[in-house]
């Protein structure tokens, strides 16, 4: 693989978080998960589960494909 | 919401497999996973991770954006 999907979905994740104007603790304040914890999402450090993509998303206000979509 | 998001991923991962015309226990030894692990993801019991997402897409020759299109 080209580039690993944990950091492909943290890249993803954090470039639409920047266009909402959030802060990582802004997003993981509307989320319900811990800051570091989305940061160390955005790293590409953790192995986040599907409920958290689809929280992480549901709060961005994109669809959880969306986060997915360049990772192959 | 709707339907589980763990529902959903799980019916996605079901009908691309029967698509293929594999059985679980294929799907399982294609993605290197245990079948049971398999069985219960297809039925929603599961929590599975990105890393496992990604997995089982690249044994069905489809995206990992494609298993999470139904799931809003």
């Amino acid at each position: 693989m080209s580039k690993n999907p944990k950091k492909k979905l943290g890249e993803r994740i954090r470039t639409f978080r920047k266009q909402v104007g959030w802060s990582q603790e802004e997003l993981a304040e509307a989320c319900g998960l811990h800051r570091t914890y989305v940061g160390a999402v955005e790293r590409g450090e953790r192995n986040i589960s599907l409920v958290n993509i689809v929280q992480i998303a549901r709060s961005l206000k994109v669809k959880p494909s969306d986060l997915m979509e360049n990772i192959s």
